[in-house]
């Protein structure tokens, strides 16, 4: 049996995206964006409302990067999430966050979380949607595996719970199933 | 120190939605997209590509559901992004899927599947992404809390692992941090 909630904007799992972006000044900013996602080869989403600091320095600067918020810094990832860069300018030493500029766009990498996706803005498209075309996706050297790929596990990446306003870690494997030579039942 | 990957189309976390339509009999298809999330209020979006049947279904019927896959079905959740409706036409009969007609869209609700997110075509954008107008969010008993509120442990819904092509179940709760009253550092 099924319960009907209505009109909701959930999904599981929604990503807990913190956009980053140079002002005209070269000072960072950045907050945390849950309606977003790959867009299409190359290219992701994410939808930030016009008023957003953040916003305002994407559009000058033209370029982001989209930093993948883990279980260790959940409390800064939610804090620049509420507090906005229009009423607290150091929002992000606040927040105890660095950054270092990215070699491939005008855009600050946040140090403190593990994995950043490096991008170009593309367009705000015909939606007002922020579309970037990635350019360059780095990750701390902790959080690789044996194999020098991104390892999961290590990176513990959160996601949003929007039903709860939480934040919720990424588990365990459960394998890759029919293509790993499952079969159906 | 951050190793660079390059041009990846790589986030964490990303969805595994299975997104599903009826064709212009009222015969349902579904596939697997790890493109895709929530596009703005009360709205979804998924990079589906023209040659899918799913596709030509959605076109047709101006409706679709996309299904929260979950770890009990990792393998039917894998085989029909594997598989092509094209090609096999009793797709989802292999899977063992069945489906329920939605009430609020002319689109099918995945049995098994346990959050549904129902939706209307609002268009294929500019860039021919999909678009949805979410209409409804149902999910089956079993997965609700004693709130009567979808909880995500119950859920067990699982993302994508683009780096291994592989999928992790969502884990435990990490709280939700600084609106939860805890202090930065």
């Amino acid at each position: 049996m099924r319960k009907d909630f209505g009109v909701k904007t959930w999904g599981y799992p929604m990503p807990v995206f913190i956009v980053a972006a140079y002002d005209k000044d070269g000072k960072p900013n950045c907050m945390n964006a849950a309606w977003g996602g790959i867009y299409d080869t190359n290219q992701i989403m994410v939808c930030i409302a016009d008023d957003h600091k953040t916003t305002q320095n994407i559009i000058e600067s033209g370029a982001f990067t989209v930093s993948i918020a883990d279980a260790k810094h959940v409390i800064e990832a939610d804090y620049v999430g509420i507090v906005s860069g229009n009423k607290v300018p150091d929002k992000m030493e606040k927040a105890g966050l660095t950054t270092t500029k990215s070699a491939f766009v005008n855009a600050p990498i946040i140090n403190e979380f593990p994995m950043t996706v490096e991008c170009k803005l593309l367009k705000f498209n015909e939606d007002g949607i922020c579309i970037g075309e990635i350019v360059n996706v780095s990750a701390d050297v902790s959080v690789l595996g044996e194999d020098g790929q991104i390892d999961p596990e290590k990176l513990q990446a959160i996601t949003y719970d929007p039903v709860h306003h939480t934040y919720i870690k990424l588990g365990e494997k459960v394998g890759n199933a029919f293509s790993d030579g499952k079969k159906l039942k």
